[in-house]
């Protein structure tokens, strides 16, 4: 088939009563349509005996496949085990590889197993078992009259690592006649309209059969790729052109494709040139280093970082001249210079960060209001800063900081590179 | 009726592609479930007339109440009213106080109104039009085989303030409901199946007209209660005389409830006896300090930290002895204890939590595995140190590190309060 029609279902009563949003189904959604698979309906039903059968009855003439998480946990409220028997006439057994696992999985954490750990291992004997190398509830995958069934955990990151290892693969393999690619070109520093101004001419050339999509978000725009043909190596081809001709007309602002990190490719660059990074935190709080120590193998490039929460400590531990914090304050050019070289003469780093800014929602007057940040980069060579403003939501801007802040450092390893 | 069951239908693409996540539900959710309406589905559609039209046609032996958002403006991909009339069998008419409602809203902001903004005041002839405060496309109420529905737009805050002042007030009147309370409690420290374990006399004990649901994530398990019953405020006394019960077989494990969160518990407690907090941050690598800091005002009792991602840092900057670095490794208690001590006198800080471990997913050896974690805290009368092991999923053990190293400051507190 050229497009698989797909219906997500999300078991689990807190989605239901408002507790959270179904933020698994957003995930699965994307990482589908940018797959090539049409979801035509999400669906948030209760953990409940007759919602889940009466569901997976109605959804069968709607989709070629159906995907459904929740409600594989070990503990009583979770039914479906018992539910999905009835509906594909099944038979529990227990699953040795399953079993095995799950036994691993406690043995590393020194724990012992209770008999609800065991019924983990239970699985309907005509299911192909899915791997959960996350967790100890096993994935289920069926054929039933021409319809594809996967059953995941609802934890997200579970359900995450089963979808990108097993399903989005498999599925594509199993599914698809029609070749599908696509690409995500990954930029940073221009808002979603101004860009699509900037890039107008070079969208009306692309040709039918390739789309482009924007995926906007706070600090970066994503602009998708996508292809069908019958031809793979040829529209392979027609994509990568299309990307050269864009990086000619946006270079800068395209840092990455696909799941490309920033924080990751300023690792990269690090550690390629043999270069050590330090970071001096006011506003982010520590969130620049954490984002950094988030990738595996950071420790290669990156020494570490001192969070000034308070200006006594951007004396003592930074060397702030404590003229400069009375004169000027700590949101200012001045501060932020000092703070980023003093970071990097502390840390002995070739490169160092500093941030320093009013995130909110209190603390601004009339000359800094909530929003401001000053972000500074330092080398041996020299000190740069930039004062930002970006709005009065907390996250947000903690958030924009950082990848304003390591966008500078970026532009700064290319250039030097 | 006892309790009327919802379905909320939203149409809409931008859910279907992952773009955006279904807040509007959330949020109806969470207002319908706290005014007593049992939502029993949430379903995303696309809008497209079959999708509507099957989706109307099958929901109405499921539920009392249909809620339908989004579909109802005045561009060409909006194809709801017609497919409205096609169900309710209704005649298109202008109703002319819609009419005098757009020109009236269209003046206010000095705009002219466009041949599509007239089509905002046609509505089938047979439904009851609901008042927009907020914006220009009327909500639409009809009843039909004994089924209530309420069409909305799709835009949040026009259809916030709808159900605010319309729907929740009028359904609570047309649909006699019963009250339903609930309250969720926060635990930290034991699984899923091993807290089960041990409260399963308390949940065994539960009336019918109260009923438990597990919602684990990783380092935490809600535990929500949800009661029906007549008379609301004996059903709220019976719901706090169970919470009673269990605080005194769980006491530790319960943190919180409802929408708390840890960091800003502890933030609370440190804020309340003016005490001050530091961190020392290996494995976490800045974490700890950025979730304390997300909390706004959080500089009333943080100072900032120490991420020390290299030994060399350790040495200098927090003063471990090269010679417990060397003998012991950076995971071991002697160096973990010198870290918050370290940092504790380096900020002047009542408190100091430090975090030093392998978050993998390489790193390990055969006598520290990957996950191994220290944590201490320190303050003026003792430093404490614990070893941690959270398995082999990099984020996970960082998250796992943080909710762990704040729970032993709130346990500190706490005992100390």
């Amino acid at each position: 088939m050229e497009v698989a029609k797909v219906i997500i279902i999300s078991i689990g009563d807190e989605i239901l009563i408002g507790q959270i949003a179904n933020t698994n189904a957003t995930w699965m959604a994307e990482i589908l349509n940018s797959n090539g698979f049409n979801t035509v309906e999400i669906r948030s039903i209760a953990d409940d005996e007759n919602a889940i059968l009466n569901t997976l009855k109605s959804v069968r003439q709607l989709a070629d496949l159906v995907l459904v998480t929740g409600g594989l946990g070990p503990t009583k409220d979770d039914k479906t085990k018992q539910i999905i028997c009835d509906f594909f006439d099944s038979q529990i057994i227990i699953n040795d590889a399953v079993l095995a696992h799950v036994k691993s999985f406690f043995a590393i954490r020194n724990k012992e197993l209770t008999e609800l750990n065991y019924k983990q291992a239970e699985v309907p004997d005509n299911c192909e078992v899915v791997h959960n190398a996350m967790g100890t509830a096993p994935g289920m995958y069926f054929v039933k009259e021409n319809i594809h069934f996967v059953f995941m955990p609802g934890v997200p990151f579970e359900m995450e690592n089963i979808m990108k290892t097993w399903v989005i693969p498999e599925m594509c393999k199993r599914l698809f006649t029609k070749n599908i690619i696509q690409k995500t070109i990954l930029t940073h520093g221009l808002g979603e309209s101004f860009l699509a101004d900037k890039i107008s001419k070079w969208e009306n050339s692309l040709p039918t059969h390739i789309k482009l999509a924007y995926l906007p978000t706070p600090g970066k725009v994503r602009l998708r790729l996508r292809g069908i043909g019958d031809n793979r190596g040829e529209l392979q081809m027609e994509i990568e052109k299309k990307i050269q001709e864009l990086q000619i007309i946006i270079p800068n602002l395209i840092y990455g494709f696909d799941d490309d990190l920033m924080e990751e490719i300023i690792g990269n660059l690090l550690r390629k040139n043999k270069l050590t990074l330090s970071t001096a935190e006011s506003c982010t709080g520590g969130f620049i280093a954490h984002k950094i120590t988030e990738i595996a193998g950071s420790s290669d490039y990156f020494k570490g970082s001192v969070v000034a929460y308070s200006n006594e400590i951007k004396e003592k531990v930074l060397g702030i001249s404590a003229k400069n914090l009375l004169t000027y304050g700590a949101v200012s050019e001045q501060v932020i210079i000092q703070m980023a070289e003093g970071v990097r003469k502390l840390f002995d780093t070739d490169y160092a960060i500093a941030t320093s800014g009013i995130a909110g929602p209190s603390g601004g007057t009339t000359e800094k209001s909530v929003g401001t940040v000053w972000i500074a980069l330092s080398s041996s060579s020299k000190t740069i800063a930039k004062k930002f403003n970006f709005g009065n939501h907390r996250i947000r801007n903690i958030n924009l900081s950082f990848l304003s802040a390591i966008n500078m450092l970026r532009m700064e390893l290319l250039n030097s590179d």
